[in-house]
């Protein structure tokens, strides 16, 4: 009976999904959805695409998904750029119904492009597609070089995975080599980019392929 | 009906966690719930603790679980106490029906302490009670100093929180003044204990506090 629900709330989440997707096409948006543990560097890795993206003549808006508190929304909106905040009380993930209205309050004929970062959590986000086009991983190198192994759903369904803090590579254990075998075990199509958020090193390498992914704006499922 | 079902489930996780209780009473053990991201360092602190709790007389045994591998157990067999790894699928944290039977596997009555390592998820795993004795939460300061505040609910049922990767601090901006600000905010009566599990600085004051708290038996319950 449980596993009976649970094909019925995912029914429903992929319905809603759709409908995003379709409001989505209307308005020629391309979305992502990123998605890592918590304090990985998800909104500081926005706070360092965005610019990028306004002087390519891109349109960003963010959806920040956590449990509470609307510090991370604060900080994109010093941008200067539409974002919502969606506090998901004692929610692992944001799903489809939870976004569907606040992206109705966009204003989305000056978008171009939605970024949204899903709650800190590298299980649970997973199923829940979104109306997405694809779904972007992370992982910092402080979290050792075997969480690709150990978390791999995330990593089967994400076409890109960015590794950040690579600047504290030295003050850890991590070895880059293994994570790169764990990598071509787990999703050996996956692109990775290796990044440092906060000084931005890295960060223009990702641009340019997500600007080059934008162009197939086929969504993508899980 | 979805809450329903979800109730019930809760139900049917305490009742089974109630009778773990009842056997850890029975055979005089102690069990703690380690609950944080994936990749704050828990694997690393139950080997740091472990020698400490040998050397005190304390027999421990430990349950890993993670999604996938036996990666962790790997490293606690080589201390030569007894392991088990649960490995959940895609399952985002345990619940007391998963560790019911690996329980009994252990060898209960050369036991004193047992470790139980949750799935790296800072929110599922809050509301599964397993019938431990408490639960420790877990932050490292490379991801940020406002997860107590962002990631409240876990903060809030744990007797102690660790900060781990201290030696990280000066690589990072994370601020110790912001993180004690939040904590006192989100759970005054939480004891913090600043470690580096790595190196092992400030294992002792973790080890010894928790000697103490072994001696008050009673389990805790969300």
């Amino acid at each position: 009976m449980e596993v009976k629900v649970y094909a019925n709330v995912m029914k429903a989440n992929d319905r809603i999904a759709d409908q995003i997707r379709t409001l989505l096409d209307k308005y020629n948006i391309f979305a992502i959805n990123f998605i890592s543990s918590p304090g990985s560097g998800k909104t500081t890795l926005l706070e360092s695409l965005i610019p990028h993206f306004i002087s390519q003549n891109i349109r960003p808006a963010v959806l920040e998904g956590d449990l509470a508190t609307s510090v991370d929304a604060e900080r994109i909106k010093k941008l200067d750029i539409p974002v919502h905040q969606i506090n998901t009380g004692s929610g692992c993930h944001l799903d489809a119904n939870m976004i569907f209205h606040p992206i109705q309050d966009l204003p989305l004929d000056t978008i171009d492009l939605l970024l949204i970062e899903n709650v800190g959590n590298l299980v649970c986000p997973t199923g829940f597609y979104l109306g997405e086009n694809m779904k972007i991983a992370m992982v910092s190198v402080t979290e050792g070089d075997d969480k690709v192994l150990k978390y791999p759903l995330i990593f089967h369904v994400s076409e890109a995975l960015i590794l950040n803090k690579i600047d504290l590579i030295p003050y850890t254990n991590f070895n880059k080599d293994k994570f790169y075998q764990y990598c071509a075990q787990v999703n050996p199509k996956v692109k990775i980019f290796e990044i440092n958020a906060v000084k931005g090193d890295g960060v223009n390498a990702l641009v340019e392929w997500i600007l080059e992914r934008m162009k197939r704006t086929e969504p993508m499922r899980n």
